[in-house]
């Protein structure tokens, strides 16, 4: 057991935001609040930027029941950012700005929620405050809905867009059956190098419903199959429900949605989109069929009313566990998961800690023996594996037929 | 009081369905196999060609239970179709099959669930029917997201389909403002004449979450006012969220979606997707802002998981009036809504029947008043119409996480 440590904590969200993304904010800040050793809690705005530039929430102020809201509210309730921390062997100069901040307001634990780049930046502050000689006790939390992330079982923010997707996938095959004439639909899922959230339209296949063909970003994409696999499906039922993920990408690497020079996020990542109209548009050039395009776009990641009860709650229990394991000494750290059995066998959600490194920078593809041979769908292992996290209806608040989110005051220190 | 009529009854399904057209088919199909006068309850495969095929399925096979999650099932459970039926003086073969059909099968009863252009459908039927001496009850039942049939308060599908908007609108504001940088969102909503669903997303506001500027199809979109109204958010928040129908035409006439002179990429390729990417790359292009353009698409008209139970209710109720009137006499007419007083003042849905010339062929558009001045959002009267027919969370039946749908035998007869 590590000395105990007494002073203030700060608390920032980055990356694309989840569903789930402020339960844990929420796991984070009630914990934190009802820490002794934690003097003041505070939010940053705009995850790390909110810190370089001082902009920092004092969650004391907060109104309980506000707080409480966040378990339900979608995106990043403090704000995101896509501030990419240079190398301090580099400049340093971030680093230095964050530990007089610190340094100012006493700030003895930072707890960042992201993903692999956020993991990435927890470890860079980590080691320059280690080599400054100041000591600051910093966790990371996970969130993405790509659960992509190195070191976890699985990632708070994937079993909510799971659930999204397979719902709507549900519902969208219901619709897209509905005439008597041919169709083929295309529906586009994101996960630019990961396919565990278009994955999860397979899920749909136990409400009866499940697409005829899923293409991950794992297995090489070939135009000529693609076509053949539609044809003979569309030839055989006169319909076929396509799922495909926004980053396959040809066995050269290039991605087949970049037809057009596209704009980069941040990181230097290209920004895609629109490839649903694309393959829709060539699938309609080669068979004549009607064809519809269908991109869920930001909605699988911020609908928080189809939100798994089990991924509220395991994002809380993240956001908890890294307060409890900083006081308890732990830093250098990601939060992580692990799959366990309850009494019964089922499924249970475990705590461990990973060392930041794991974590930053790389990703977790879906596993090739998860993915039938043809590359055109899942296996039941990937299905039983995403199943348990799409569990629990959630029980938001609801005022006048809408979602009640958190409304915080965000009172500046 | 009409004569008692004994004999059979069919029920179809048609035009673009929505989250609760099973629902007023559950309400046909209770009530019809309850009602003593009623022989038989036949569903018919894909609307009014089912009928002319003489595909029927036997009600009266089918499990209750599953039956009854036609509640919450989405999409038209019977299967849809867009058959226009011929003027019956120019060409009267599709009538005289229908009424061989009806004949053979004894059926007395029609219930045709849809839009305007089934209402006209059930007129010619209707008036067929009587020309020929052949005693046949037939009532339209009302059902679309875009709620402009005329004679009715509002249409069953409607509120559903408002609520999806209305939720999905107040989480994607929450995503698309979490960023620390500028940002422009369009978002499409379907509505080709009315702007009844575009203007739900106004709803959101409620929730905290109001779009910045709402374009309809009943005002001529200008481009330059557009550009300026945007520009002017823009530059004084640094972000601005656009609700937009899919219908918004030019002075001239023509759909913004079609014309398409700026719809290019850098290529001078045409841009794939519908009318939210036409704006966001003119948007783009003239003020330079990060653009994103997010298109509802089917999504809003099949989401059952959160189809309102206000919707649900009053979509059986629809049904169920249907076949009440229809074995106490009445012929010839659509169900409708009126919007009624309860006993603490609230909203309160009740019934009346409309001749079916009333409906068929005509749409009713927002009123002119219920839109502000400028053309840029709907005024409180529209919210104070709209808010009631999202409420209530529907109670679905959930297995895996999953919408339990109705699984039907359709057992032909």
């Amino acid at each position: 057991m590590s000395k105990k440590l007494m002073g203030a904590c700060v608390f920032a969200q980055s990356g694309g935001p989840t569903a789930v993304i402020n339960a844990s904010a929420y796991g984070v800040i009630k914990t934190a609040l009802e820490s002794p050793e934690i003097t003041k809690v505070y939010g940053a705005a705009h995850g790390i930027t909110g810190i370089l530039d001082g902009i920092l929430y004092d969650m004391a102020k907060e109104d309980p029941y506000e707080l409480r809201l966040l378990l339900n509210t979608p995106s990043a309730a403090f704000g995101s950012c896509r501030h990419k921390m240079p190398d301090p062997e580099k400049d340093d100069r971030d680093y230095i700005r964050i530990l007089e901040v610190f340094k100012k307001f006493d700030i003895r634990y930072f707890f960042y929620n992201g993903g692999n780049d956020s993991m990435d930046t927890c470890k860079k502050i980590s080691d320059f405050m280690a080599k400054s000689g100041y000591e600051c006790r910093i966790i990371g939390v996970p969130k993405t809905i790509d659960n992509d992330l190195v070191g976890t079982d699985h990632c708070p923010g994937y079993g909510s867009a799971a659930k999204y997707v397979a719902t709507s996938i549900a519902e969208l095959y219901k619709d897209i059956n509905v005439y008597n004439i041919g169709m083929i639909a295309v529906v586009e899922i994101m996960g630019r190098h990961a396919g565990w959230l278009t994955g999860a339209s397979a899920l749909a296949g136990l409400a009866g419903t499940s697409p005829d063909l899923i293409y991950l970003p794992e297995i090489p994409f070939d135009i000529e199959s693609f076509f053949k696999d539609v044809e003979s499906i569309y030839n055989a039922k006169n319909n076929c429900f396509i799922a495909v993920s926004e980053g396959i990408r040809y066995a050269d690497g290039t991605f087949v949605a970049e037809s057009t020079p596209s704009a980069t996020d941040g990181f230097g990542h290209a920004q895609l989109g629109g490839l649903a109209a694309v393959l829709s548009g060539m699938i309609k050039q080669r068979t004549g069929a009607k064809v519809r395009s269908i991109e869920l776009s930001l909605l699988q990641r911020c609908a928080a009313h189809i939100a798994s009860q089990a991924d509220i709650n395991e994002s809380y229990l993240a956001g908890e566990s890294a307060v409890l394991h900083a006081v308890a000494g732990e830093s250098g750290k990601m939060v992580a998961f692990t799959r366990e059995a309850d009494s019964a066998g089922g499924y249970r959600c475990g705590i461990t800690l990973q060392p930041l490194s794991v974590s930053a920078n790389s990703e977790k593809t879906v596993p090739r023996e998860w993915i039938n041979e043809s590359g055109t769908y899942v296996t039941q292992e990937f299905i039983d594996y995403a199943l348990p996290l799409i569990q629990g209806e959630n029980s938001r608040v609801i005022e006048n037929g809408l979602p009640r989110f958190a409304n915080l005051k965000k009172i500046l220190i």
